[in-house]
This record gives C-alpha cells, sequence and structure tokens, in this order.
C-alpha cells in the first residue's frame, strides 16, 4: 500500500493539446473531445488535462492524422476514413460501404481483430488509435429530385465522402467533396444536385430541408461510422501506466455517450425536419441492389491493388457476414416487429 | 499543480467487496465485474481495489439488492428486474416486455431520464446503480415442442422471469422459476416443458440442444437486458471525487466490453447450436400480436395500482416509441436490406 502511494504521489502533471476535427457547433460529435477532457480531468484530480481545439483552431479539420503524426499536437479526435486518400485500409477503423453497425463495431474492435489490426495499421503514421463514438446508421441524405433508378444516379452531382464516391461513380455520380459549411450554398445554387452529412439531428442544424425536400434513407456507406481519438506514440508511451488506463476509461466513455446523445436527439430532429414538406423516401431496391454489387467490385478491385487492405478486409469480412447472420436472427426479429408498435 | 499533487498523495486505499449475481462459468456477464476491477485496479494504481465474488460465495445469486442496501458488501453486480417482487419499476433498469434495446436503453439511461428516474427509485434501497452490460435481444428459449398458437401455450410449464411471467400467465402459461444449474434437469425429465435463458453464447454451455430442439426468437420480454452494478450509498458518499469518477469510467469501459463481446461470440455458438437437428423458429404473428396485447394490459394495470411504477413508465414510454419510429427509419431500412446480404 506504501509503495501505490508513493507511485500515486509521483504522477506528474501533464497537459495535452487535443486538436478535432470537427467544429463546435456540431456539439455531439465535437463534444465526444470535452466528454474525454472531463472525465480525465476528475479521474486524475486534475493532474492529466486536455486543450481541446475545435476543427482550424490550431489544424485544418482534415489534418488531424498528420498533426498527430508530426507531434504538432499530442492527441486528436477524428472520423478515420478522412485520410482514406492515404490508405482505404484506414476506412476500416471508421466505416466502409454495406459494413458494421454501431454495435458491431465496437464488437469488431473490442473482441474481434478490429483494435489489433487497426494498431498495426496506425503504427505507421505514429498513431495510437483509440474507438471515440459513433453516430449509428446515418441517413441517405438530401436530393433536390426523386431517385428511383439507376438511370436517375446518372451524372448526379452529389456531395458524399471518399470510399462511397468511388463505388458510387461506377453507377455514374460526380462525387463532390465539400466541407460541411458549404453544401448549403452549393446546394442552393444548383452546383450539386444532392448531399449527405450525417443524421437528422446535425442535418438540421444546416439547414438542408428548407431547399431540399427528398430525405434518403439509410446511409448504407455509414452504417455504424466510429470516431476515434489519436494520441501520437512517443507521447502514449511516456504515459504512466495509470494515466494510460485513464485515458482508455475516459475514451469509452465519451465512445458511449456519444451514440448515447445521438440516439436520443435524432427522433425529435426527425420529427422537427418532416413537419414541412420534406418528405422521407427509402432508396429503391433496384439502387440498393447496384450499390451493393458496385461495392463488392470495389473490395476485390482494392484487395487485389492493395495487400493492407486485403489483410483487414479479409478479417473484416469474415466477422462482418457472421455478424449480418447472428443480427439477422435476434435483433431483426425484435426490431420488425416491435418497431413497428406503439406502447 | 502543486494542490492537485497533494489531493492526489492523500487518496486512500480502499478495498472493496464485490457480490455478483452470476456463476463464474457464465464469463461474459459475471465476467463484467472482473473487468471493472482491473480497469480500477490500474487507473488507481491499485489503490482502490475490489474483490471479486461469484453468486453464493457470500451472498445467494438473487440477495444482491440485499446485500448492498444492508451494507453487507459495497458493491454487487446484477439484474435489477431480479427484484420485480420488490416493485416491478426496478426492471427498468433491466428490461421490460417490447422494451428498449441495448443501445436504446443506454441512450434513455444517458441522455434520456433513466439514470435520473431510476437513480431515485434506488435511493429508497440505499444503493446507488450504475450501467453494467448488456447482453442485446435475447433468444426466446428452447421449447420441447412447436408452438404455433395462442392455444399451444396453454399450460405450458415455461421457465421464464417475473414480468414476462406476469404476461405469460395471461395467456394459459404456468411460469416457472429455475436458478441456471436447475433448467437442463427440468427439461430432462419433463417437469418443465420450455426454458429461457440468455442467447447462443450462454444457452450453448447449459447444453439444452442436447435434450430439447426447438429454438425460438425472440425474447420479447428482453430486448436489451441491462446489468447493473450497485454501491451502497454510504460508501459511495465516502469516496474520493477521484475515484468516483474512477469507478465511473471504470463501470461505462465494462458495460461496452460484455455487449461487445456477447456480439463477437454468439456467431459461432449459434451455428454450433444448429449443427445438429436443432431447428430455428420464430415466434409466429398471431403470439407475438397475443403477447403484445398482454404486455400492455399489464403496463396498465401496474400503472393503476403502483405510483412510482406509472411515474417511470410515463418517461419511458414516449422515449421508447420516439427510439422505435426512428430506429425504423435508419437502423431497420439498412439492417434488413444489408444483414440479408454476405460480402
Amino acid at each position: 500500500d506504501e509503495a501505490a502511494k508513493a507511485v500515486t504521489a509521483d504522477l506528474p502533471t501533464i497537459s495535452w493539446r487535443l486538436t478535432s476535427s470537427f467544429p463546435k457547433s456540431l456539439d455531439t460529435i465535437f463534444g465526444a473531445s470535452d466528454v474525454l477532457a472531463a472525465a480525465l480531468d476528475k479521474i486524475t484530480g486534475g493532474k492529466f488535462t486536455i486543450k481541446v481545439f475545435a476543427a482550424g483552431e490550431i489544424v485544418p479539420g482534415l489534418q488531424v492524422l498528420d498533426a498527430i503524426q508530426n507531434g504538432t499536437v499530442e492527441a486528436g479526435h477524428t472520423a478515420s476514413y478522412y485520410y482514406f486518400g492515404k490508405n482505404p485500409a484506414l476506412a476500416f477503423d471508421c466505416a466502409v460501404p454495406f459494413g458494421l453497425t454501431s454495435r458491431q463495431q465496437t464488437a469488431w474492435m473490442l473482441h474481434g481483430n478490429g483494435m489489433k489490426l487497426m494498431r498495426e495499421l496506425f503504427a505507421e503514421y505514429n498513431v495510437v488509435n483509440f474507438m471515440g463514438g459513433n453516430t449509428g446508421v446515418q441517413m441517405g441524405g438530401w436530393f433536390n429530385k426523386e431517385i428511383n433508378t439507376v438511370k436517375d444516379l446518372e451524372g448526379l452531382k452529389f456531395r458524399v465522402g471518399g470510399f462511397a464516391g468511388r463505388v458510387l461513380s461506377k453507377l455514374g455520380v460526380v462525387p463532390q467533396q465539400l466541407p460541411g459549411g458549404e453544401i448549403y450554398p452549393a446546394l442552393e445554387k444548383g452546383t450539386i444536385d444532392a448531399a449527405e452529412w450525417v443524421g437528422p439531428y446535425d442535418d438540421e442544424k444546416l439547414g438542408f430541408a428548407k431547399i431540399v425536400k427528398n430525405y434518403y434513407t439509410p446511409g448504407w456507406w455509414e452504417a455504424g461510422p466510429q470516431l476515434s481519438f489519436y494520441v501520437n506514440k512517443e507521447q502514449w508511451e511516456k504515459l504512466p501506466d495509470a494515466y494510460k488506463a485513464a485515458w482508455e476509461a475516459a475514451c469509452q466513455l465519451a465512445h458511449n455517450d456519444m451514440q448515447a446523445k445521438y440516439d436520443a436527439n435524432n427522433p425529435q430532429a426527425l420529427a422537427n425536419l418532416l413537419q414541412g414538406d420534406v418528405k422521407l423516401r427509402q432508396f429503391s431496391d433496384e439502387i440498393m441492389e447496384a450499390c451493393f454489387k458496385a461495392t463488392l467490385e470495389t473490395y476485390d478491385e482494392e484487395s487485389k491493388a492493395n495487400p493492407k487492405f486485403k489483410k483487414i478486409y479479409d478479417d473484416w469480412k469474415v466477422f462482418r457476414n457472421n455478424q449480418a447472420q447472428w443480427f439477422s436472427v435476434a435483433e431483426q426479429s425484435y426490431a420488425k416487429f416491435a418497431f413497428a408498435k406503439k406502447l
């Protein structure tokens, strides 16, 4: 006991900077960093603290990986599919088309090979990764006209990210990369035809419902997008064991909190969005089947070209197929009946 | 900084006993207590430790609430619906028929009024409650013959717990209360006709597949049964703030870990169970509709008789209906398509 007391008394005072990929206005996704920082501060009695910076304050939102890799800041909060351009395999840490749901992603990370495989890949970037929240299945986005057939996708200028953009371009879509703040004016001017963002709670903030009236579901390219906390590897290794454990537990608390907050807030936001003349629409079977086929082709191509992708995909695919089968049995047979019923 | 260091150095060495409702053989549900203890030990550098006891070692499995209330032990891990007999309202901390799924339960606790309402109720028992894992939608159980119509339920001796037993007795079922270890012999001797336990991973351990061949889904009475950690109120209030924060974060880590472990392990267990002559069956619409109707009647009766139940039910019901509607939109439209597809 005396030894333990000595260890605790000797713990250093540490202050880190954490750079987020998100603006403060997205309170749920940005807020995970504040939740982490508050928990860590309390657990360590104010000895290990994190100062959180929004996107652009010290590092641009899409350069979090580089900033942690270079040691510009000690820690970050981001979506790993933003770094699809460096290696599409990084997207398995976040979301890939027709992939894992929120719970399944957490299961792959903690009790499949997910964390092990992603840590191996992130080590090349001098980063140690941790789970940092999830949004759940996202919406398919806002479309200025109805999309019923694959033909309707031809030439469609759709604001959508890396992996999904690559899949959809096989079907004639012209993917557009735009930061959150530029989507609304682009939709208003008609320089894009459609845009996906997150889900009702965040979409409501950006005001799309005022100018675009077709709100599609589901976002099959983001079934359970996981956010991640990154830590610079040298900084991580210098931490005392107690602080490593405190960081780990505080990350898991923030991970839980984000999904819970989205789940709790999305229903009211959806009701608000549908109060006017917005129509909730479902992608047709024809479109879903075509997108699934294009996804399979993309996975095959990337697996042939990219051994690091293939290594993770081969493990992930088996896990994903087993999860899909099991979730069909208990979760789905319950959900199909119960979610259609009002108490 | 000097002040903070002094606070940390002064933290007391604390050792608690935690009594579980579960046997060590149920490694996932029992294991959550070990996961909590290990995290807490690491975070506090060995100064705040938990010694975990299995069901029956110092307290019988179904008397955890009493043991914490009386201060026999400082902490416990249990399922709050075991205390249905004290007040059915306690079941909202775990699962009630046609209730919340795992994610929805966590959302109600953290970002609905769930934690606030349950803390109020548990304060009457001198207990502070924390989330301590979830199993996901459970299976409907093992039946010695096919159950197709409501008539087939008449006189059926079914091992099933408190709330579901009360609902099913309206349909002629004769609910049986049996601890885990006594189910197999009762099924073998034919003193019961059917039994529900948890899901594939735990059901496989108990060997039911050898003697009963109809494996039903879904367990509509346990859509997202939450386990809980209990702490004796006086003990909790004596903890330094840093230890409270460490306990809270370690509980959330254990909460995540249990659901992830069940999700990761259930698919293989289900495949094992279905290798022989076991048939996977779904409760018919006729049975599901009748059970739903009987559930509504039970909620109405209990709300009229029990103001503490009504207070929680009224809040919970609105949250549950909103969740059901929202999950139908994004999660369900994705799951219906994607879970039926193999990559």
